[in-house]
C-alpha cells in the first residue's frame, strides 16, 4: 500500500491543514516518507460529529454483525502482510520478531472480544421481575442492561505501536462496547498507523457500518489531544503514556461541563522481591532472568521491572554479582525515539547521581543511534525509602536492586511506594509465611501479583488486570488488558414496565440474543430451562 | 435513647472543638436540643486514619460474618423503635408514615447487601486455569478477584434522613464491599443521624469488628466535607445533595494527588412524557397521578417529575385544566428546612418571570411554617427548547408542563437538556411507533425508563438504576441505589501462578466461599459439577 500521509475521517482520506510531521528511524535519526499532515481543531469537528452520528446505529448491532466486523479487523490487518512488520521496524526500531508476536497478540485480542461479543454477558441482563401482589406496594417489572457510553476518544503509545495502538487495546475493547471511536495516532509510528487505520476503515466500508463508527487522525501533539477530550460529543478517553500527559488528559476531562471518564496507563516501577528461600540454588538463572525482563524491548514496556528487592548479605551479593555479570554482556538495543533516549539518559543520570546510589552493573551501547547502555543501579532500603527521586519511572533499560534485611522493611518500602502495575515475588515454600505479611500491603499498591513469573508478558484474557492505583493508572477500578476492559465503556440503564415492543432485544423475555441473565439476583444462564422459560416463569410468580 | 451531641470516631463519642450546630423543627423553626459539636480537621484524621486501620481485617472478613454484621445494623435501627421516627419527623418535617417507609427501605437495603455478601458475585472471581503447553509461549495460571478500594466518605442527604443517611445506600454499599465508612452527618438532622450511628456502631462492637469500620462526625458545612474528601486515607466518596456542593467535590477529588472516585448525585428534572393515546380517557386521574408525584414529600425526592410534556390541542387542554384543578386542592407540606423552602421561593419566583411561562395551577400554602402552595407551571416546547433557564430543577413542589406538537419536538428537547435519573412514557399501544423514536434519544439521557408509571418510588432491588449522565450524578457508569451500587466500592486485582496457600479464599481451588466463577471466559455456577472440579478440570486441560 502506498501511505498517503492523510488522517481517515470517517473513512475519508483528509488533508490537514496544519503543519507536517514525518516519522524517523530510530536506529538511523533519519526522516521516514511521506509527511503526514496534521489537522487542525476545526477539522476534528468532523472526525467527532461523525463519530456522535454513528452511536446510533453502532450501538445498537446485532451481535453476530458486531463480532465479525471485529474478526474482519483482524483479518485485515493480517492481510497487510510483511508491509506491516517493515514499517513499524522502520519507526519504531523494534525487531520484526518482536512485532511479529506484538501483531498476533492484537489480532488475537481483537478475535477475544468478538467472542466476548457473541457471547453477551457485558450487556448485564439483570430482571426483576413484576410483583404485582407484594404488600405493602406491588412491585413493576425492572430490567437493566449496560449501554455503550458514547464516542471514544483513543491516544496510541509509543512502545506498542500495534497492540496499544490503531486497533490496540483500547480501540478494540470501545469498538466491543459498541463506541465509535476517534483515535489519535502517535506521531512516532505515523506510517504503522495509517495502514492499521485503512485496514478498520475497510472492515467499516465491508460491514456497511456508519464511516463515522472510526476515524484516525494525526495532529500537533497535545493541543489536538486536549482538544479532543474536550469535545463535548467524546465520552471517555482511552490513553497509554507518560504520567505528565496523562494527567493533563485526566485534568482537561474533569474540567468539562460534562466530565468524562479517563483511562490512562502511565507508569510503573513493577518492583520485584526475591525471597531467601529463591536465593537457594538457579541464583544465575534469576539473574539472567531479570537482566532480559529489564532490557527486552530496550525496557520499553510498562511492565519492565524496575526495582529488584534483595535480600542483604552474601545470598544476595551473589545474585547482585550475576546480575552484574548477566547485564555486561548485553548490547543496548535501539529506543524508540531519540526524545525517549534522550529522557532515559537524563533519568539514569539523575539516578546515579543520588547520595547512596551506585552502579551495580552496565553493558554496552549497540551500534545503532539512540541504543544506550542497559544500566543496574543498587542501594539500599533505607536509602530507598527515605528518597523518593529513587521511585521515579526511568523509561527504559534501567533498574535499580535494592537491598532489605527484614519483611518490615519490605514492607515499610511497599506501602511509601506509589501505585504500580504489577508485583513481582520469588520465592520458595519457606518464603510463605513472610510472603503472606507483604501481600495486603502489596494488593493495596497494584493490580497484578506474580509469584515466581516477571512482569513482562501481559496475557490477553478473561482474568489479566493491566492496571493499578494512581499514578500507575487514572482509574483503578479497572483494565486496559483483557476481556474487563470492555466494561471501562458502558453504563447501566434501567427499563421499567417496558412492553415488549419497546423493550430492547437484550431484554425481552424471549431472549433473542441467548444471553445469561440475573434474575431476581440470581445468575440464569442462557442454556438453561429457567432462562428460555422465563415469560412462563414470570405468570407462574 | 438519651442524644448526645457528640461525634462517634471509631466507636468513641468525641466532643467537637469547633462551633456548635443545632437541629430545627422545620415546622416552626424552632431549635431542637442537644446541641451538636462540630468537629475540627485535626479531629477528623482520628476517623480517617481509624477507618485506614480498620481496613485490612474488614476488607478480608468471612462472608458469612460480614453479612451478618450488616443484618444486625437492620436489627438496630429496627431496636431504636418510634423514637427513631419521632425525632426524625421534628428534624425533617417528614409525616411519620413516610418515615417508617423510608426506615423499612433502609433495614431491607441493609438486608438485601447481606444477601449480596453471602452470594458472593461481587467478588467477580475470575480463572484463566494454566496452559503449559500452549505455543510459541505457555499460558501461567491466572485469577482475578474485585477487591474493596479502602475507606470511604458518605454525605447524608437531607431529603431521606434514612435511606440515604447515616445507614443509607451509600453506607450500605460501601460496608458490604468491604470498605470502612466515615460518615458526615447532614447538620439537617443530627439526632436521627446519631441514633441510627449508635445502632451502627453497636453493631461494630457486637461483632468484635475493627472499630475503625465506622465513623460519625459532624462538621462544619463545606470545610469538613472537603478536608475529608482530600484525606489520603479515603479511596471513594459517596454524596446525595445539591449539584453545586457535589461538583465541588467533584472537583477537590480531581485535584489530589491521588485522584478518586465521587459517586455524587445531584439533580434532576425527571421528565414525564404524555402520548396522545394516554389522554384518551383517564384523564383525571393522570392529572392526580401528576400531582401526587409532583407534591409527596413536598416535592422533595430526587426523582419528583419537574416537567411534563402534553400535546397541544383539545385533548391536552383538558389535562392542563384536571391538574390545575388537582393541585388547587394541594395544601403545602413542610420543607426540610427554613434554607430550602426560601430556594424553592426563589427558583420558583424566577422560573414564573421568565418570558412565555405562566402559572397553570396552584395549591394553598400549609399551616405549618416553610410550607409554600405547589405551583404547577406551563409553556410551549419552543420556548422550553430556547430558554437553558426552564431546564433547572427546583427542588420542591413545583412543575413545568410543556405543550409539544411532533414526536420530532420532543427529541429536540431530550437532546437540548442535560442528563437526569429518569424519563417516563405515558402511553398505549397506538403510540409505540412515536415513542420508539424517542427512546433511543432518551437513553442517552437517563438511567432509568419508565412506561406508565412515575418515577417517584426507587424500588432496591438488582435491575434498578439511580444514576444517569452528569449532571443528574457524577459518574454515569453507576447506580447509587439497588445492588449494582456495590461495583461502586471495588477494583480488579489479578494474582498470577500464586500457590493455594498464598491465594485469598474467593480464587482457591477449593472454592471455600462457594463463588460463581468465570472459568476461561464461562460462567460456571458454584453449585455445577465443573466448578466443585475446578482442580481435575486443569489438569485435564
Amino acid at each position: 500500500m502506498t501511505l498517503t500521509g492523510h488522517s481517515l475521517i470517517a473513512g475519508r482520506p483528509v488533508v490537514g491543514e496544519g503543519k507536517a510531521a514525518f516519522g524517523f528511524n530510530p536506529a538511523t535519526n533519519e526522516q521516514l516518507e511521506p509527511a503526514y499532515s496534521l489537522i487542525t481543531e476545526a477539522q476534528l469537528k468532523a472526525a467527532t460529529s461523525a463519530a456522535a452520528e454513528a452511536y446510533a446505529s453502532f450501538s445498537t448491532l446485532d451481535p453476530e454483525t458486531h463480532a465479525a466486523f471485529l474478526d474482519v479487523i483482524a483479518d485485515n490487518i493480517e492481510a497487510i502482510g510483511d508491509e506491516l512488520i517493515v514499517r513499524a521496524g522502520q519507526e519504531t526500531g523494534l525487531p520484526a520478531a518482536r512485532l511479529q508476536g506484538e501483531r498476533a497478540r492484537t489480532t488475537g485480542q481483537l478475535r477475544l472480544f468478538a467472542k466476548v461479543v457473541r457471547q453477551g454477558d457485558f450487556r448485564g441482563a439483570r430482571f426483576d421481575p413484576a410483583l404485582p401482589e407484594r404488600t405493602p406496594l406491588p412491585r413493576a417489572d425492572i430490567r437493566q442492561r449496560q449501554i455503550p457510553l458514547g464516542p471514544v476518544a483513543v491516544f496510541g503509545a509509543s512502545n506498542f505501536p500495534l497492540a496499544f495502538s490503531t486497533a490496540g487495546g483500547d480501540t478494540a475493547s470501545a469498538l466491543a462496547a459498541g463506541c465509535p471511536v476517534v483515535f489519535k495516532a502517535h506521531n512516532a509510528h505515523p506510517g504503522t498507523s495509517e495502514l492499521v487505520g485503512r485496514a478498520i476503515t475497510k472492515a467499516v466500508q465491508d460491514y456497511g457500518l456508519h464511516p463515522g463508527v472510526f476515524s484516525l487522525i494525526y495532529g500537533p501533539g497535545r493541543s489536538i489531544g486536549q482538544a479532543l477530550v474536550s469535545d463535548p460529543a467524546i465520552k471517555a478517553v482511552g490513553f497509554t503514556g507518560s504520567q505528565s500527559a496523562g494527567i493533563a488528559l485526566m485534568r482537561t476531562a474533569a474540567a468539562r461541563r460534562e466530565p468524562i471518564p479517563v483511562y490512562a496507563e502511565m507508569s510503573s516501577l513493577n518492583p520485584v522481591f526475591v525471597f531467601p528461600g529463591a536465593l537457594k540454588g538457579k541464583v544465575d538463572a534469576l539473574a539472567q532472568q531479570y537482566v532480559t525482563a529489564v532490557t527486552g524491548s530496550s525496557g520499553q514496556l510498562c511492565t519492565s521491572p524496575g526495582l529488584l528487592f534483595v535480600p542483604a548479605g552474601e545470598a544476595g551479593d551473589k545474585l547482585a554479582a550475576a546480575v552484574a555479570r548477566a547485564v555486561a554482556s548485553c548490547a543496548g538495543q535501539t529506543m524508540l525515539t531519540e526524545g525517549i533516549a534522550s529522557s532515559w539518559n537524563a533519568g539514569t543520570t539523575a539516578l546515579g547521581g543520588e547520595s547512596g546510589v551506585e552502579v551495580i552493573g552496565q553493558g554496552t551501547p549497540g551500534s545503532t543511534e539512540n541504543a544506550p547502555a542497559p544500566t543496574i543501579f543498587g542501594t539500599e532500603i533505607g536509602t530507598f525509602i527515605s528518597n523518593q527521586v529513587l521511585h521515579a519511572e526511568i523509561f527504559g533499560a534501567a533498574s535499580l536492586i535494592v537491598r532489605y534485611s527484614t519483611a518490615e522493611e519490605l514492607i515499610a518500602a511497599t506501602q511509601r511506594i506509589e501505585g504500580q502495575l504489577t508485583a513481582s515475588l520469588q520465592l520458595t515454600e519457606e518464603d510463605y509465611p513472610t510472603a503472606s505479611l507483604l501481600l495486603p500491603a502489596l494488593e493495596q499498591k497494584v493490580g497484578r501479583i506474580i509469584v515466581n513469573g516477571w512482569p513482562t508478558g501481559v496475557e490477553v484474557g478473561h482474568a489479566m488486570v493491566h492496571g493499578g492505583p494512581f499514578p500507575a493508572t487514572s482509574d483503578t477500578r479497572t483494565t486496559s488488558v483483557g476481556t474487563l476492559a470492555i466494561n471501562r465503556f458502558l453504563r447501566p440503564v434501567a427499563y421499567q414496565n417496558l412492553p415488549q415492543e419497546l423493550l430492547p432485544a437484550a431484554l425481552q423475555d424471549a431472549n433473542p440474543w441467548q444471553l445469561n441473565r440475573r434474575i431476581d439476583g440470581d445468575l440464569v444462564l442462557a442454556h438453561s430451562p429457567v432462562a428460555g422459560d422465563y415469560e412462563k416463569a414470570e405468570v407462574n410468580a
